[in-house]
């Protein structure tokens, strides 16, 4: 049976509801780990007393990979010292440790961080590497995984998926999107009575995280679930949209709809835009100023003259963690206890995964997958969601989404205000 | 006792997440006086069998003004058939009854609006009209109510406040503003946890409601009470505030927190800011693009050169109603319930205002003002709560702003998502 001494968990890239519940899955499934372990230490040593077993030091890791080269550890029993804070944390939102934006070189050009992070790793005698995070994420799993085995090093190095984005290949899907989810539905929800209290013709632009996959903008088709008719039109980087056929359309639908309500991903590319987004000229940027909502705003105030407004769901759309969906977090949760088990089944760069089983009812099977199969890769959203017209998703997609944004997770308030989980500075 | 025979309730201006329960309040308390004069009724015709008592009929009229012009007249008990719709309503973002900007001119110079109000209401036998909107609307309860009473027509107009801007004169505050103050008050706590999550110096500039007044703004200094040094900084249209003197505070906060929160009023004036936002030449204005958060996070890249976001909190602000105070809900309604009381009493031209008991216990009397008292002014947030630099607001304002955001209002969900009420089109 695996006996580590000690553990590290590192959290990296962007934000996310549900990047703490994984933290918090790993932590208990050490401890729990621990007492198993304690368990079958006294049944082999049944007959002295003093059956010890060394407890599982788990640590944080301050901002990725960047903390881990900087040696910033933190023991996180000091913090979570009970349930309540462990509960606190596994619903507050944005990385607790901390993230980083840092990519590792390949060990062919550059061995050194390696080196480094192996030495800070068995100089703390870490028998374990947890890393959270998406797609760049796991390709530090995968290479670091990699340079420890040719070292016959037997740390274990194990991936939690996590990002808004759901654009990780070889998951049904990814922890902290159905939270953002159910942001989205929820604010939507309202932003659509909003913009029909005026007797007057009106279109509202709401701008959808995703640079290169549609699947927060492609969710928002679960309104209709509920019998709403909006929104109206929906645009994905993954399907073909003009400026033009955006005229076209949002002309179409004021025929029959006075609020006309749009749902447009950020990374829709308009090859008859012109320069809109570039700013390769202009210090001040316009080009940064104006994000694709904004530009779609003025585009529709000038040609077609209605009123408009451009609503950017920015930052609040990964981290509104008062709104998040207790099936995110648990599957979060679950996930960070399946890499831990991972890891004590012997196995190094892989990443816990989640796949959906067929049928009816909505039940999810935790597996893993190879590192290195998951780092760099996008996953789209399938062209066959996207309707014909190439301005909506079909019925069939909201049964993919639906079960991912079930279950409120009441924030804990004092003053009438959430608060969240923080470790000391 | 007065017995009126049908009443009529309108909404007008800016959409918030209290103004449905100042329709219910209204309503509620008509059903109520019905049931009481009944039982008058009942008492001084004991004799006879047949104590009819007519029920009251409670219209709704769609669009405010236009629609009253218009004669669009909802029958409120057809849709509220059950304590379940009262309740959804009274949670229901946005003006159910939709909402106009008009506003009627002045008799002498135009009396054809007024001739043809009165036409409706005597002609639909309409006893009072309820009028629910912010500062324009009471105008229009101001010049209503002069006119029929010139015209010696006992028809009562009285004025329900509502604004999330807070800035009625004559009111404690205004109904729609605590819930406006809870959302902003748990978002920015949200994206105070997402701004602090990278290992680099950055801004982060939250763009607020707020034209004339800065009271939404300045309510954000409600995250101290919970030990939150975020936001660092605060600028109100009410105080001075220069591009060159933001610059200087921000590279000030940078020195001693690695992340910068700032609360931004949308009206600041910025002497020194140049044309970004008059937009007079420039048909695809540069200008309208660009709000003053986004104006200072080009500022800020430009001149400081550290990692720099800005978020315009835009309609969510208003129409958040997952994240209503139940205090705000609670005098909403009762607003609504005291402007029935005041027409029930002879009045006309008033408007249901809020005292604030003195003492530490926050307790709100129900009083009434004069519409045109309120009409057409703009109550600021006082100087004295600004700091000296200008950047802040002094801990004495949180007492006023806390008891506001109170109380939770779950939404109804029907599959993870929540669920408005809705008159049929």
């Amino acid at each position: 049976m695996w006996s580590p001494k000690r553990i590290a968990i590192a959290q990296s890239g962007g934000p996310t509801s549900a990047i703490n519940a994984s933290l918090v899955g790993i932590y208990r499934a050490a401890k729990e780990w621990q007492g198993i372990a304690a368990q079958s230490n006294i049944t082999q040593n049944a007959a002295t007393s003093d059956a010890a077993c060394e407890p599982i030091v788990v640590y944080g890791v301050k901002h990725g990979v960047q903390g881990l080269l900087a040696e910033q550890f933190l023991d996180l029993d000091t913090y979570l010292t009970d349930s309540e804070q462990i509960a606190l944390l596994r619903k507050t939102p944005a990385t607790a440790l901390g993230s980083c934006r840092y990519r590792l070189p390949n060990t062919e050009k550059d061995a050194e961080p390696y080196r480094k992070i192996q030495g800070v790793l068995e100089r703390n005698q870490i028998d374990a590497l947890f890393y959270i995070g998406g797609n760049d994420s796991m390709d530090t799993v995968a290479k670091l995984s990699a340079w420890l085995e040719t070292q016959d090093s037997p740390i274990r190095v194990i991936g939690v998926p996590k990002t808004i984005d759901n654009d990780l290949v070889e998951t049904d899907h990814t922890p902290g999107f159905g939270s953002a989810v159910k942001y989205l539905a929820t604010t939507m929800s309202e932003i659509i009575e909003d913009s029909s209290v005026y007797y007057v013709p009106s279109v509202t632009i709401c701008e959808i995280m995703g640079r290169d996959a549609g699947w927060l903008t492609a969710s928002t088709c679960v309104l209709q679930h509920n019998g709403m008719a909006a929104p109206h039109l929906i645009y994905l980087p993954e399907g073909e949209m003009t400026v033009s056929k955006f005229l076209a359309d949002v002309r179409d639908v004021l025929k029959t709809h006075q609020s006309v309500i749009c749902a447009v991903s950020e990374g829709v590319r308009l090859p008859d835009a012109g320069e809109y987004r570039s700013g390769a000229n202009d210090a001040f940027g316009h080009a940064y100023l104006s994000g694709v909502g904004k530009y779609l705003e003025e585009q529709v105030r000038a040609q077609i003259g209605c009123k408009v407004r451009a609503v950017e769901l920015n930052v609040m759309q990964r981290c509104s963690a008062h709104l998040a969906a207790e099936t995110d977090l648990a599957e979060a949760e679950a996930c960070g206890a399946h890499a831990f088990r991972l890891a004590a089944e012997g196995k190094t760069g892989r990443m816990a995964a989640m796949q959906r089983k067929p049928g009816e009812t909505y039940e999810i099977v935790y597996t893993d997958v190879a590192a290195a199969d998951v780092a760099n890769q996008i996953r789209l959203v399938p062209k066959a969601w996207i309707t014909p017209e190439g301005n909506g998703i079909v019925d069939e997609a909201v049964s993919y989404f639906l079960p991912l944004m079930q279950g409120d997770v009441p924030p804990t308030m004092r003053n009438g205000m959430p608060v969240h989980f923080r470790f000391a500075e």
